[in-house]
C-alpha cells in the first residue's frame, strides 16, 4: 500500500506583502482603465504574503529569456536538493531506495529536466525512473501523487520521490496588462515541495483511489502563450467559476469508493484562488474550516502552483489532527481544465 | 497483460533528400571552417530522405518564436488526429475505452499539451488520465511505452493511447553554427506516431519488463538552451559513443528477465544516428541485420526523435516476421543520457 509521507516545503527569502503588491499595482498601472477592478481582485485573493526567489525590483525587470532560463536552472539547483533531502529523511527512505522521481514544474523549462542532475548529485540509482511533467500546471501536484500511486500499484513495495519546483515570479511579464494578468501578478508566489510515497510503511495518507476529470471544451481557459519573452500565462475570467462543473467529478470519484464527498475527515485542495475554496465548500456542502490547510497556504504563500497541495498537506501533518482511519480527498486543478483527484486514509505504521 | 499494438505513423509531405541537404549546407556555409567535416558527418548519417511539415525554404527562415509556436500548435492539431484514429482502429479500441493518454513531444511546447484538445475532439472520456511528457527528448518514445506498461500493471485491463508528435524542423536555428548543429540540421526529420497498449487482447508485443538507466554525469551532453528564438538543441560530440556505457544496462535488464540480450528475436532501437546502431550491434554481439527496422527509419525519415521506436516497430509489423513467443527488446535513448528499455514477447489473440 502506497503511503504519501510528509512533504518538505521551502519558500524563498524575499517576502512581499499584499499591501506592497497593491501599492506596486497602483504605481505601475496608475493610468490603467481597470485599475480599480484589478486592485479589488488582488485584495480579494486573501493572500497576505508571497515569497520570491529574487527581490521584487529585480522580478519586475524582465532580463530576457536567456537570462531567465539561466536563473531558473541556477535557482532550481540551489533550492531543490534541500527539500529533497528533508523529504527523504522525514520518510526515512534512502536515495538508493527510490525507484521513480516524478518532477513537476511549469514555470520554466529545462531539457533534460532536473531529474538527471538530481540522480547524479544526490545518490539516486542510475536505474531510477524519471517522470518530468511540465504541462499540467497547477494540477501537476495532484497528478504527481496519482502517478506515484499508480507506480506503487504496478510495483508493490516501490518508493517514489515527488518534487514540485515552481518559480512563478519568473513568468512575470511586464507587457501583459489585461486584468487577468494583473490579478495573476498579485496571486502567484514561488515555492518548492518534495514528498516520498512509500510502498511499505510510513506515516501519512494511504493512497487508495485516484481519478482525473477534464471539463469539456475548456482547454483554452488556462494556457501559456510561448513567446520570445517566455511563458505568458493566460487566464480566462471563467476559471474561478469552474468548481460548479468540477464538484460532480469529485463527488463521483468518492462514490466509486463508497465515500460521501461531503463527509470526509480531511480535504487537501488546490488553492488556486479564494473563490475556488468558497465555491467548493458550498458545492460539496463542506464547512469552510475543512479547507483551512489550503487557505493557510494561499494566505501565507499565494498560489504556488503545483506545490500548493503538498504545502497544504504538510500543514495537516503539522496540525497532528489526523487519526488512523480518517478518510480524505486531495485535488489539484489546472489547465485542461483538469482535476487530479485522490482518495486516501490516514495511516501510521502498524495501523 | 499489456500488449503494444501496431503503431500508426505519418510523415509530412515535404521531402528533402540527403543530396539536397548537402547542397544546402555547401551553399549556406561555404565559408564555414569545418564545412568538410560537417558534410562528411551528414553523408555518414545514412539518411536518404527526410519529411518536413513545411517546404525547406520556409523552414530555413526563422519567423520568430510567436509564429513558430502558432505553427507548432496548428500543425499538431492538423496532423495528430489522423494517426490517433488509425492507431485506435488498428488496435480495435474505441476512444471511450482509453484510460490514459501519454503524449510525448519535445520539439515545441504547449500548455495544456494536446491531450486536452484530443479528449475534446476525438471522443475520449473526460475521465481519461493525461500524461504529457516534454523533457525526455528522443527517449520519450520508450518512456511512453514503459509508463503505459506500468499503468496497465496498476489497472489490469486498462487501455493506453501513446502519441508522439515531433516537428524537429521547428527547432532549426539558423544562428547555431557549431558542427553539432550542422549535423543535427541534416539528421533530424519530422514525424508522428500513435499506438495503443491494450490491457487485454490485441496483436503485438506483450510488455513484460521495463527499466531505465542514466549514464552518470552526462546530463549536459544532450540539452536544450531555452532562448528567445525557442529551443536550441545542444549535442555534445561524446554522444555517439554512448552505446559502450549503455550496453551493460541493456544486458542487465535482459538478465533480470533470464534473457540473453544478444540472442533475442527482435530489436526495436532508437536510431539516433548510424553509429548508435553500429556500436550497439558490436557491443551486444548482434548481427547488424537485427537492427533493420531502426535503420530503415533512419534512412527514410531521419531521426524523428521520440517517434523513431514506434516507426521501427511499425516496420516489424509490416514485415510479418515475428512469431508468437518471439522475445525482443525496445530501447529509446535521449537526454540524461537516459535509456528507456522494455522487454516483451510477440503475442496474437489466443497465443
Amino acid at each position: 500500500m502506497a503511503v504519501l509521507c510528509k512533504p518538505a516545503i521551502a519558500v524563498p527569502e524575499n517576502v512581499i506583502t499584499n499591501e506592497e503588491t497593491l501599492e506596486l499595482a497602483r504605481r505601475l498601472h496608475h493610468d490603467h482603465p481597470q485599475l480599480d477592478l484589478a486592485l479589488r481582485l488582488i485584495k480579494n485573493t486573501g493572500v497576505r504574503t508571497r515569497h520570491l526567489i529574487q527581490p521584487i525590483d529585480v522580478v519586475l525587470k524582465h532580463p530576457g529569456l536567456d537570462e531567465r532560463s539561466a536563473i531558473f536552472e541556477a535557482e532550481s539547483k540551489a533550492r531543490v536538493p534541500e527539500v529533497v533531502v528533508r523529504a527523504l529523511e522525514t520518510a526515512q527512505v534512502e536515495p538508493s531506495q527510490i525507484d521513480l522521481i516524478v518532477y513537476v514544474s511549469c514555470t520554466g523549462f529545462m531539457m533534460p529536466s532536473l531529474t538527471a542532475w538530481l540522480i547524479n548529485k544526490l545518490g539516486f540509482r542510475p536505474e531510477t525512473r524519471q517522470l518530468p511533467i511540465a504541462q499540467l500546471g497547477c494540477a501537476a501536484g495532484g497528478a504527481a501523487v496519482n502517478r506515484a500511486h499508480d507506480f506503487c500499484s504496478a510495483y508493490p513495495g516501490a518508493n517514489v520521490l515527488i518534487v514540485a519546483c515552481e518559480f512563478c515570479s519568473l513568468c512575470y511579464q511586464p507587457t501583459d496588462l489585461g486584468v487577468g494578468s494583473l490579478l495573476s501578478n498579485g496571486l502567484f508566489g514561488d515555492g518548492l515541495a518534495a514528498a516520498v510515497v512509500r510502498g511499505e510503511g510510513g506515516t501519512g495518507i494511504r493512497l487508495e483511489r485516484n481519478g482525473s476529470y477534464l471539463i469539456p471544451n475548456t482547454e483554452e481557459w488556462i494556457s501559456y502563450a510561448v513567446r520570445p519573452t517566455g511563458f505568458h500565462f493566460q487566464l480566462d475570467k471563467r476559471v474561478p467559476g469552474t468548481m460548479e462543473p468540477l464538484s460532480p467529478a469529485l463527488r463521483a470519484v468518492a462514490e466509486q469508493h463508497q465515500w460521501d464527498v461531503g463527509m470526509l475527515d480531511f480535504y487537501i485542495i488546490h488553492a488556486g484562488g479564494p473563490r475556488i475554496l468558497d465555491d467548493l465548500s458550498r458545492f460539496l456542502k463542506v464547512p469552510p474550516e475543512a479547507f483551512r490547510f489550503s487557505r493557510a497556504t494561499l494566505t501565507q504563500y499565494g498560489n504556488i502552483a503545483s506545490a500548493v497541495v503538498l504545502d497544504a498537506l504538510a500543514r495537516m501533518f503539522d496540525e497532528e489532527s489526523a487519526l488512523d482511519g480518517h478518510h480524505g480527498l486531495m485535488a489539484g486543478f489546472g489547465p485542461g481544465i483538469t482535476a487530479e483527484m485522490s482518495l486516501g486514509t490516514w495511516a501510521s505504521p502498524g495501523s
